[in-house]
């Protein structure tokens, strides 16, 4: 059974109509998710028309030793033939989804949400809406993102996009190689900025959002860590997530479209993902 | 040093120029690759603007047992943690990097060409040109895509776009549940379609071409597997590739701009990617 404002593929029809009919949406050859085939078709027929001029990449370069959430090694990587040997270069890794600049599945937080791969490519390339928080973060590292930022943000550019994805631009992605960027402290506990629990609960009853990234390793603030309130109840609703983002702060508030380029893995509840904005 | 047609990074700023001069760049944030930078200035101040209306995606889902080249499993998943004990989904993943629909660097067949990581976005966001060599492919798994397509495509379409990725459609990405997919033979061959030899040297001598892709899993026919003529001087020339691409029949000749997604991966010589086509 699914929760209020639940966007399970097999209850979501309802749903997506609705953004089609607002007009963003475009034709899919992916997911293979046969409740939302009609939606589809109906897609490639309204679908809008998008232009850009300038590709942003979102992505940080993952090596062995990025920073995890829970401070482990989570990638690593094996060189079972060289050059000198072989004349052939080909590398071993071994990785854990959610490393380096990843996305969530709704799986990663729920029983049995969508998996990476049953997530159309349709719901991945959306609006983009930036919320700057830099400013608060840097006074505090354990500060959220309110829901009084993002009436902030809409009384600015009017209301969110439809599908979009809110994106909270900490300055943490500047932070990769401090000590700040996990901010874990004699107790293990991590002091890094996330979306609050009530911005999380007001985009699920209020608005039409697809997606919620932040430039922290955890949606939740790290101090929510353990309880995961913003986990539990985003990706539990149907909804996915991105962490990790990096070079947010070359984009406008409003009018890039972002693409997740989510890793097509079977059951996959996450993964390393490259991470784009269309400008 | 480089072979004749270079595009390392290193060489490559002149021909590079070239391409922006006619009109096909981005602006870009990767790469921090020192010697191109100025050209990526100039990007951004000359960028075309682009607009499609439909995504289509041409990624294989990834799973345990998808096949690869050489018959072993180069993909395992592990459930570390499970919904029932932890509340939480997150696996962790063993593979090698050039399994699924995935990218080839210019690493991977060369001493010290580009990883992936170091590949602008803005040289992964191309003009596709499909070729298509179904019906000789269907009569002979032994078939390569010579100049000859090449230059009948030409006369359909004219010139290749430049900084394009030439694609051939061999009907292979439909086969993937059937041993005709890697087209093992008692002896261990595989017979697969892919590009000729000459056709590369064609495209790296006579035309302005960023990529190669193909719905089989190498470049090279499978007959070529051994020696890979196409992989050494293609790669070798500090130009990608992508292998097992899927969704190609519902792509027009020319006119989709072609999303190669890479790991952003720290000396990756390729791997998993998403492979979206915007039409």
């Amino acid at each position: 059974m699914c929760p209020p404002g639940c966007l399970h593929a097999v209850c979501e029809t309802a749903t997506r109509r609705g953004l089609l009919k607002a007009g963003f949406a475009f034709a899919s050859a992916a997911a293979g998710l046969g409740a939302i085939a009609p939606v589809q078709a109906h897609a490639q027929a309204t679908a809008a028309r998008h232009s850009f001029s300038r590709v942003q990449d979102l992505t940080h370069t993952l090596f062995e030793g990025f920073p995890t959430f829970s401070g482990e090694k989570w990638f690593t990587v094996e060189k079972p033939v060289t050059w000198e040997k072989d004349k052939v270069n080909l590398h071993r890794w071994t990785l854990m989804e959610h490393t380096g600049t990843h996305m969530d599945a709704p799986l990663h937080f729920s029983k049995d949400g969508m998996s990476v791969d049953m997530i159309p490519i349709t719901d991945l390339i959306v609006p983009l809406a930036v919320i700057d928080i830099r400013e608060r973060a840097a006074a505090d590292p354990d500060a959220s993102l309110t829901p009084d930022d993002v009436k902030a943000w809409e009384s600015r550019n009017g209301p969110l996009p439809e599908g979009a994805c809110v994106a909270m631009n900490s300055g943490w992605h500047k932070l990769l190689d401090s000590p700040k960027f996990t901010g874990r402290d004699a107790d293990g506990r991590n002091h890094t900025p996330g979306f609050h629990a009530e911005t999380a609960d007001l985009l699920i009853r209020e608005r039409n959002v697809k997606g919620l990234a932040v430039d922290t390793l955890s949606l939740d603030p790290g101090l929510a860590s353990g309880e995961f309130p913003v986990h539990y109840q985003w990706l539990g609703s149907g909804r996915w997530g991105v962490e990790a983002m990096a070079g947010l702060d070359d984009l406008p508030e409003t009018g890039a479209l972002l693409v997740v380029a989510g890793p097509k893995v079977r059951g996959a509840t996450g993964g390393p993902s490259r991470i784009l904005a269309l400008v």
